[in-house]
């Protein structure tokens, strides 16, 4: 019995990464490969040093084309089910910084369609939060010469062209057995996962050739791409690669499930300073020993402790982040001070967010495709 | 068991319509019905008097709100997977009375999509196919103002997002119940049902209130509109209303399949005259006796000739069409003279047809919707 599990609609158990990239036959990515894009970028991202993006699926035959002056492309997304959190933030900090180093073109698929299928939703609320949600992406500050989002409903003439394409190709058992679908699932949702690989060759169908797409995205979303690479020669394209990001944690800890309608596992993008300090300050989980004495003496659990987790997300700085790991380890900080520093941090990338945010609202139509 | 079939898929053996409307539980279109639609349309299509239009669901409904003001609109369609017969014709000729005689939008689906899901066709060719057949359909003399055809890859953005409006309110199961759909079945195909089904509630989403629907077509199609029927409330429409024809006979044979892979079976609008000629010569299935005097003592059997029986179909003139059904039952026609008659009428109404298809060509983007 494997004692974690991740699919796209499931993640439970503590997640063992290696044993994650042997089941689902990634690649680990490695110093060599590490060392071969930052020939190229100059710089790595703290995702990549850090190992927050650690798997991949040909990233060297991307890089490789690269190097021989090809570009590639890279397509993410978001399921407007509800606000952002800074999790959501995650892949996009690190797809933005992608194409700023590769210079690429990045589409961005938001699935109203996808939500309203799934949830109790109507398409006018999924609509909304679509464009609450874009308002977020966009104020990240990415290049509107090289930035395509478009909304699924907004866009379904040229989506749903390339989902058939590529719909021919799969079997309803495999996209049961893949996606998870029963007999009772709804015949809409069925047809969903074509939709959210058509953007994998949608470059071809705008007349801009055979380009190879690059999915940064949280490993649990690999399930998707498995398809659309097998229906890629069909397609007349390259097999879309990924890479893979672990799990941002919950707030209520490392194992803990973060869920949207619990508001105390995740800092949405519109908490005020005081929601972000009073839960930082109350729920998020403690690595750190029951009383000052213990902490002075012992020093924290760092891999629990989600404060630190955070700070890996969100502090930049290495030497600033191994000075917070060193002294809360070795028992010199205490919980409260790493806690005020996650909250500071977090407020501060906020506030200048929020700023952007409002800024970004007047801009929307500057990246927006639409058929 | 049954001794017939009638699925979308698959009709087969000797088909008795009574026992279709006991089966399908749809009601007989009576003389009561008849007369209270001669009242609204002052004269009566031959293919209602010769019960070619034999069932219904809601037609009593739809005519009810008619005769209290309130409009309907028609909805018809067309597969695109080659060429078209005199027997596409059928359904379409009496939707063009029912709009001129009810002043009334019609809609006409070009399901490009589903023949490229289901058949060994690109894309491309459905394409080519499908405006190929919009010229035929065009040239029946369809008017432009109310007339509004759309091929569905061109019309995706809206008719999709109706589609997940339908999708989400059917489960697999009842999808592989209806359609009969299996796990070997391409997850495209799966979905198109949904995508044949938007239309019934295509005006309310283009703004034009809640109309009712109201479909002509062969009775092997009904099942589609089964689960339409069931989801329409939740759409905040009434229930499609259907009005059912026979189907059209081979003309090899009550019995035989029609089949548009065996030329012989059908004449195509792009026929010529001698090929008309021939293939109703060589080919009509003959309800007459085996030697002139057995024929001329005997009569021929009109059930079974399939001269006369396309005749009922294109021969508009009810006198005519009894003094031809009269001479060759008692035998004072022969074979060869109704053969006569009928190729004779299919090239008369071939050569006016042509003619319009070629003009047709021009006039398409009158009837056009797109996204």
């Amino acid at each position: 019995m494997d004692e974690f599990k991740v699919t796209p609609w499931e993640v439970s158990g503590k997640v063992d990464y290696n044993k994650l990239i042997e089941r689902f036959g990634t690649k680990k990515i490695d110093q060599a490969l590490l060392e071969r894009m930052r020939r190229l970028t100059k710089d790595l991202h703290p995702y990549l040093t850090r190992q927050v993006f650690f798997s991949h699926r040909d990233l060297d035959v991307v890089l490789k084309k690269y190097e021989d002056g090809e570009k590639f492309f890279l397509y993410t997304g978001r399921g407007p089910s509800g606000g952002m959190h800074m999790g959501h933030l995650v892949p996009l900090m690190f797809t933005k910084w992608l194409q700023e180093k590769f210079k690429v073109d990045l589409y961005i698929q938001i699935t109203d369609d996808e939500k309203f299928l799934m949830r109790d939703l109507s398409l006018e609320e999924t609509h909304r939060l679509a464009y609450d949600n874009i308002a977020d992406i966009i104020a990240l500050g990415f290049d509107p010469k090289r930035t395509h989002i478009f909304v699924n409903t907004e866009y379904a003439k040229t989506l749903y062209k390339i989902a058939i394409k590529v719909a021919r190709n799969i079997t309803t058992s495999t996209n049961k057995a893949v996606f998870g679908f029963t007999d009772s699932s709804n015949m809409g949702i069925s047809f969903f996962p074509a939709m959210q690989m058509a953007p994998c060759f949608l470059p071809k169908e705008l007349g801009k050739g055979d380009m190879q797409c690059l999915v940064p995205a949280a490993i649990d979303q690999d399930d998707y791409w498995r398809p659309a690479r097998d229906v890629a020669a069909k397609m007349g394209c390259p097999k879309p690669a990924q890479i893979h990001s672990k799990f941002f944690p919950s707030l209520l800890g490392m194992d803990a499930k973060m869920s949207s309608s619990d508001p105390r596992s995740s800092i949405f993008l519109t908490d005020t300073p005081e929601e972000v300090k009073k839960k930082v300050m109350r729920y998020a989980f403690s690595g750190g020993r029951d009383t000052v004495e213990e902490q002075r003496k012992l020093g924290a659990d760092l891999e629990k402790d989600i404060s630190y987790q955070w700070m890996r997300f969100f502090e930049e700085d290495d030497r600033k982040l191994k000075r917070i790991g060193d002294d809360y380890s070795s028992g010199k900080m205490l919980t409260g001070e790493i806690k005020t520093i996650l909250a500071d941090r977090l407020n501060a990338f906020l506030k200048s967010h929020q700023k952007a945010r409002g800024k970004a609202k007047g801009r929307t139509e500057k990246f927006m495709l639409r058929d």
